[in-house]
This record gives structure tokens, sequence and C-alpha cells, in this order.
């Protein structure tokens, strides 16, 4: 087949309409959506999804912690299956692109290779994966770490939401109200390739007038708690030499690392994002405070030479006050596989349009499949690059610019 | 009579006991007291003061807003009375000393008079004045506040509690509790002086090897709240330079304006003691952050100088985000009236006490009384400064030393 006859299939209309369609599932009255993993909203987006896989004739299929797949058959039944999606659960004040766009852009390249009458070797499977948000259930990206076997089927079916709901209970139910073929035992299969669509979530695309990022690693990501403590004081008779005001420690110490984090290419991503002041009253000396960092970056080495910094800070800036910094998450950058990152900036020069390469800031599904098999991801570009935001906005040319993309991309895997 | 008999009839034990008596009404496993204005625990102390008083034959009334009087006739029942007092409610993890010892002080004075035999010309009179903590019911300093004329009767009694209850309402239920004769009518009579003992809330008399502080003024404070405006992002995928992080304004603006408040002397309180930052989740950019400044110095003047810096910081720092800062609460400094000031640093000079000239760096209820007569305070150490807390502790020495300062000052006073 020639160059892009396949991605001349891509419908904008069709894949814009289903974007609609599913934005009405836990739809809110400010444009997002409320689509939480394993509600009555994610149940409802299950069934529409199935509704339109089974009208193509795809079959569907989930796994024991709920991933959600529509399968188009290649040639050889045989062959190891290439994957593509992402996740349709939202944020609780969330946008209508973020995990959902990566779902149907998959499903448009289902649509577009049948409708091509193109048939590939392998199979192409559609995902729709598990509690990405990790907003009702915590750890997120849970559906596809658990494929990948990073954690543990039975201990993420007892995790709790706010409300004391288990996993476990809470997927009985969606998938009562979404019934599916189940494909019983531990989740995942063997893949040949992996790729998943997005929207990029940063402000860079849409700033530098490109329609696709051939996304070339996930940043690695680290979580901090930084704890000041002082002595709670009388505001009105203590002299500020005898104060240990542990708010103005935490100032210190966050204006330091604000400045130690400062890189040239603005690269380093560092934020404080949650602060707590106790006992927060106005007119008393503060005698604790902590704040959350979440820094990023792509080189894990880069990460560790700034973790060396902040404790270096914690422990010079703080006095009179005492202070500790505890590191409580981290997590490891993923470069993707140079064959699918060379392979998705071909088509996307193939189909003339504006590209550049780049890290993906957030975290995304593939960070776990990128271990399973070669791994890629297409990001294209949101309004102002804002997302986990009910004012979260794309264009449907870029969106299907970024099918186009995907639908050769996957033709050529499942073709190897 | 010769200088020091009366204050040779204070007892430190008799002081010291009641202290402990009345620390058991709303006492803490840790060692302070909850004892909140008009609840059953202050009706105990009403009460336990309205027994003491009748075994010493001393007449006690109350008043519409619940202050509690307790009176010692003079020679002329006409002349206009002298008063001395504080308040007997607590924060509600207050200490022992905070406010009760200005009761018990006076108290202490009148008996001292009685076992001297010592008749006055003007009666002299101990108060416990309602609500002065403000921490159920705003405002603080109520009962001396309303007994000045500063705030309306009615309005007072219309104040609720954070469970709905009016301040009339705990009010009728307290002086059922503990019945006292009403004096009828607004709150408020001629009065020919007023001195009120209190423990300092600070740590200079103690650093200073002082034993009295012969007060000059209640510093003036004002009150404001800072907001800094930016915009929620996304943190990782979100380049500094297209940050409009409320935090990181926030941050700038306060570590400004401590720099500011930075005065040679270190009489100048600024405070930062509320921090709020939202929406609070680790991983989002803070799209807004607000703070409280609670501000205070003796003078005006300087007041009101440092307020034009903060304004001018706010207007300054903030970029690229907004912010904006409100003056919520002012109060003027109170200036004592010199021959007050005079006759406590005279008595205690006389009883050979180490002294010192100092401002009060707390509100007491002595700022509303000093607009209706002349008015003084006498301050006493506390250990390490440490008020508004359960650890809060005082020698009985010193409340001794400083109730026989009061009652010479009361008998001078009454003697006029």
């Amino acid at each position: 087949m020639a160059e892009g006859s396949v991605a001349g299939a891509v419908r904008e209309d069709r894949l814009w309409q289903r974007h609609v369609d599913m934005a009405k599932l836990g739809g809110t009255p400010r444009g997002g959506v409320n689509r939480q993993a394993l509600s009555a909203e994610d149940a409802a987006a299950r069934n529409l999804l199935g509704t339109w896989a089974k009208a193509r004739g795809f079959a569907t299929f989930t796994d024991t912690i709920g991933n959600l797949f529509v399968r188009r058959e290649g040639t050889d039944a045989k062959a190891r299956p290439v994957l593509s999606g992402s996740h349709m659960d939202s944020q609780p004040t969330g946008g209508r692109f973020d995990g959902m766009y990566g779902v149907l852009a998959a499903f448009e390249a289902l649509e577009a290779l049948e409708d091509a009458g193109v048939r590939t070797k392998r199979p192409v499977v559609a995902v729709a994966w598990t509690n990405e948000e990790g907003s009702r259930f915590q750890p997120g990206a849970m559906g596809s770490a658990v494929f990948a076997g990073q954690y543990e089927l039975e201990d993420m079916l007892q995790m709790k939401d706010w409300k004391g709901v288990v996993v476990k209970e809470a997927l009985v139910e969606t998938l009562k109200a979404a019934p599916a073929p189940m494909r019983d035992g531990k989740p995942g299969f063997p893949l040949d390739g992996y790729v998943e669509a997005h929207i990029e979530q940063g402000p860079r695309l849409e700033n530098d007038k490109k329609t696709i990022g051939v996304v070339t690693a996930i940043q690695g990501s680290r979580r901090y708690i930084v704890e000041t403590l002082g002595e709670e004081a009388h505001a009105g008779t203590t002299p500020r030499a005898a104060r240990k005001d542990a708010f103005a420690a935490a100032l210190r110490v966050a204006q330091a690392m604000y400045e130690a984090t400062t890189d040239k290419d603005d690269t380093l991503r560092f934020t404080i994002g949650r602060v707590d002041v106790a006992p927060g009253s106005p007119n008393t000396v503060p005698g604790k405070a902590t704040f959350t960092i979440d820094m990023r970056h792509p080189s894990d080495a880069v990460l560790e030479a700034h973790e060396k910094k902040l404790k270096e800070i914690v422990a010079a800036k703080a006095a009179p006050c005492t202070a500790k910094i505890e590191r409580v998450n981290a997590v490891a950058p993923t470069n993707f596989d140079p064959m699918v990152i060379d392979l998705v900036r071909a088509k996307t020069n193939a189909l003339r349009l504006p590209n550049m390469d780049m890290p993906s800031g957030a975290g995304h599904d593939a960070m776990h499949i990128a271990g399973l098999c070669p791994a890629g991801m297409i990001f294209v570009p949101c309004e102002r690059g804002i997302s986990h935001n009910e004012s979260e906005n794309a264009v449907p040319a870029d969106l299907a610019a970024g099918a186009r993309v995907l639908v050769e991309v996957l033709t050529a895997l499942a073709n190897r």
C-alpha cells in the first residue's frame, strides 16, 4: 500500500463526534468530565465503546483488573498483537481529552484499517486501561501496571477509595453494569508493540506551532515531603530573635530550592503543590510547616544531583528551626524504543505534519508497557497546555492528525 | 501607714493555692486549662470566686454582659471606685495564669487590705471580665469593651460560637449556674482608676532577670490578608517560564515582607500565622495562595509606615501572578496614664523589686478601660514567655511580688 493510504481513512468528524459522545458521560456544567475510575460513568463509557466495537465487528474482552480490549484480527491469529490505547477515567474535575483521546484514536485506527480494507499480519488491539488517574483509587496507572506485572493484582484489588470502597467491589459493580468477556487469571499477555496517543498536557507544541510531538521518553519523577519544626509563640509578645518560626524557615528552604532548581533550558520541573502550616492561627507564630515537592526530569542523574542539593538546603537553611526531607516516591525515567520513535517521526514527516521530539512531562500508562515490548507515544497539542482542568481543550484537526500518524505506525508495527 | 505595710499582708501561699484551685476547673491532662467564655467551666470559676468573696464579706454583682465584680467598701461609699482585674476565660488549650492571675491578684489585694485592717477612701473592686480570649465568641475583650462603650451590648449578645449558640443564650445559662446580683442596664459605671496585673506572655522579664514589668503601653496591632492569584497547571508538563505559581509568588512577597519588617531593636512584631495554598495537590502548580499578617508596634506611625511598605511589596513582587493585600483589623496603641505608670514604678522600687518599663505585646482588657480613667498594668514573668499554651507556667514568688505591687498601687489610688 502507498504511504498515507490508511491515514487517509481516518475521519476527523467521526473521531470528534466520539469525543462529544463520550464527554456526555460524567459531563460537568463547566464543560469538563467527572468520570472517575470504576464509577457508573466509567461503566457507561465502557458500554459505549463496546457498542461501537460491536457495530464494527471487533471482539471485546476484559481482564481481571478491568482493562478493556477491542481486538481487530490480523492474518496471523497466533502472532503477538500490537496494542494502542490509554484510559477513559478522569480527574474529579477533569477534561474531555486526557486519556480518552488515546482510546478513541486507537479505536479510530481500527476503524480506518477496516474502512481502508487493510489486513495486517498481527492483530491490532485497542485498550482502555483501568484507573490511570489515581484520583479515586491510589496508585494511578493501576491497570497498566498490573498488566505489566509492576503491581500485584491482589494488592490492587484491596485498595480503598476515601469512602472505604475497595477496587475489587467497585470492579464487580462496573463489570456488572458494563459486561465484557473475561480473560481470566493474572492480567498481561505477550505484545509486539505499544503506541499511546495523548494530548500533550503542556504548552510546548502550541508555543512552537507543531502538530505532533514525537515522544522520546517519560521523564522521571520524585516526590518529597519537607517538614520544618519550630515553636509556637505569641505573635504580639515574642521578639523575632526569640522566635523559632517554622513558616519563616520553610520559606527560606523553599526559596533556596526554587533557586537551586532553575536550569537554563527550563527542563527540570520543581513544584511545591501542597503547603500546611500549623497551628494556622493568625496570632500564633507557626510551630510546624510541611510542604510537598514534585521534581521531574528526563535524566535520573539530574534528579539525583538535585536531590542532593535539596538535602543540603534543608540542612543549611532551617536554623533556628529543625527540618527534614523525606523522599516518598521515585519513578525512573522511561526511554522509549528508538525503533518506535523513529517510526513515529518518519510517519509524521511522511504526512508532512510539523513535529518535534520531546519528552513527556506527565506519567502515562506507556511507562509500564515500555518494559514489555517496543513502545512509544504520540502527542497532539492542547489549548494553552491546560489539563486536569474542566477547560481542557483540543481541536478536531489536531486530534485527527495524531490518529493518522497512529494508524500508520500501528500498521507498520503490525506488519513486522 | 508605712510604705509596704499592706504589701506585707499579701500571702504567697494563699494566692498560689487559689491558682491551683482554679486550675482544676477545666483542667486538661497536659496541665493547662480549657475554660472558654460562658462555658460550664467558666460558671464554676465564677462560683468559686463568689464563694471566696462571700467568706470575706465582700459584695459581688454582675452586669448585663456578665462581667463579675467583687467590691470592698471604702470610707466614702459615694466615691468612684478603683478597679482591678482581668479575665477567667481561657484559650481551648490555654494556661493556668493568663487572665486568671489578674483576677486572683486583685482578689488577693482585697484580702490583704482586709487582713491589714486598712480602710481606703474609695471602694476597691476586683473584676473578672467576660470573654477576653475571643476563642469561643468573637471579638475578644468583649466584656471590657462593652463596659467601656466600645462595642454595643445588643450586638455582642447576638454573637455566635461555631455551634451557633449566641452569647445571650450562653450568658443566661452561665448566670443560672453561677448567680450573682444583677446590675441592670448598659454595663459601665464611673471609675477613678484601673490597674490590671498579668503574666507577661513574652520572654523579656525572664531574659532580663526582672520581677516586675512596668507597662507603659499596649502596642497597636493590624491584621491583613494577602492573596496571590496564579494559574493551576500540571507539575510535570509546565515549564517554569510558563507558570503563574501562586505559592512561589506568595513566597517572594512574604520573604520581602520579613526583610522589610526587620528593625534594629526588635520591637516590630510581624507574623505570618495562617497559610492556605490551593488546590493543594502535590502535582499541581498552585493557582491561589493566601496568608495572614499580624503586625504590632507601640507606635501607630511605625505601623502606618510599614503598612505602606507591605503594600509596595505586594504590588512589586507578585508578577507574573496578581496579588492584593487587605487590612482586616486595626487597633491603635494604648498609652497608659503617666500618673499610674509612675505610681507602679515607684511602688515597685519601694518594694526593691527588679523592674523595667515595657510595652505590652498582647492586647488586654486594660486597653478598653484606659479610655475611662487613669489606667495601667503590672507584668510578672512567665516561664520562657510561653502563653496560650498548656505548658504556660509562672512561679509563686513572682505572682506574689506582682500582687504586692498591685495592692500598694490600688491603696494609693483608692486614697486619692
